[in-house]
């Protein structure tokens, strides 16, 4: 049971926490059962056994790839109280209030923004195209996460490579049939840039809801 | 690319037509495709479509099941403009309100009300439990999508046997490792309630949404 999807306030967790983190324990515990050996060192594997269990689905183990610097730039910047630029509205409603304030992220989705929609109609392109590239000069040291819209995670890509933006971190996770799985196996092969990305078809909001709790929590382990 | 994850007023979707609409079209004929034959009757199969469109994973033809009325009372609850009762933000957040609009659905969450958590308290169960116990009275005929949480889908189940309240349709997705399968399976039991449930452990908010999504669409097409 992910009980992050249900947090409204920041109070909330607290609340939760004898009932739910037993929950999450005995269901962190069945995933280690099951995976048995795996190759991740500890800290991807946290990512990791979020994810299965936001899930359900083990084939995200087969399916995740991790830039060599993915976890440590990405909690590095959420330590700084980086933002975090979502496609989703249902990124930014899934993320515990709880687990932001630790370091006060903020959580914006660009293409909400009433420009964005006059942009896009301006340069012709789609609304989450002109969403991003009319924030991309917030995008530097910011963690990007993208669980929809494959055209909003190749007008990231294009950002890095064509303008030298600089995300602390890219979380390519957009589902879908048509240009998703191209759209992160360009992500996963660029060297120089932080990523954690879900090959094929798979991923979604709730699974970059997932990670994005995974990092906060490693995040606020440094901290204690 | 599940486009109604973005939709953030009524006017959203209007906008997208030509692109998404063009992208969705082409998900669902590759999705088509590569199902090949299926035992669903055709209005089952745009639910099935639209959930496998929105995780990317064919499992769930394999993993849903229908109650034999369930397509049809929830389709004729959302045209007699029928609340929909979620047990997370995600999904009253992730439904498309240019969709909600046709009947005006209303999408309730419960568990953010302030009354949840006094009565949680007081009660000493769970939020979610409270939540719905809270609303039971406002059930009948509605329609119930729990994505999250298999307790909220238990105690729905509770309802329906001791309190004789009558759901229009119950979607039972909760997602995990701890009391998802168990709530679901017997969701699927149940003869006499209309029902959409996917076995085992797969599910969460993003899957209820696509099957309300997939009902909605079907009652619009009712209207046209």
């Amino acid at each position: 049971m992910a009980l992050n999807e249900l947090m409204g306030s920041t109070e909330d967790r607290p609340g939760l926490v004898e009932a739910g983190r037993s929950i999450e324990m005995e269901s962190f515990r069945i995933i280690d059962a099951e995976m048995g050996e795996h190759p991740f060192p500890e800290d991807q594997w946290q990512v990791v056994r979020r994810v299965i269990h936001t899930t359900g689905d083990f084939d995200y183990a087969r399916q995740i790839r991790f830039h060599p610097r993915a976890v440590a730039s990405g909690v590095a910047a959420l330590t700084r109280g980086a933002s975090i630029f979502a496609d989703t509205r249902m990124i930014a409603v899934g993320l515990s209030p709880w687990r932001l304030q630790w370091y006060g992220n903020e959580a914006v989705v660009p293409a909400l923004h009433p420009e964005s929609r006059i942009r896009a109609e301006e340069q012709g392109v789609t609304r989450s195209v002109a969403a991003f590239r009319g924030v991309s000069d917030q995008l530097n040291g910011a963690v990007v996460a993208i669980g929809n819209a494959p055209t909003a995670l190749l007008e990231v890509l294009r950002l890095i490579r064509e303008d030298g933006v600089r995300p602390a971190l890219v979380i390519g996770v957009p589902v879908g049939f048509v240009q998703a799985a191209e759209s992160k196996d360009q992500l996963q092969r660029m060297t120089d840039q932080p990523a954690i990305a879900v090959l094929g078809r798979k991923g979604g909001s709730s699974v970059a809801v997932a990670i994005l709790h995974a990092l906060l929590e490693l995040a606020g382990n440094v901290n204690q």
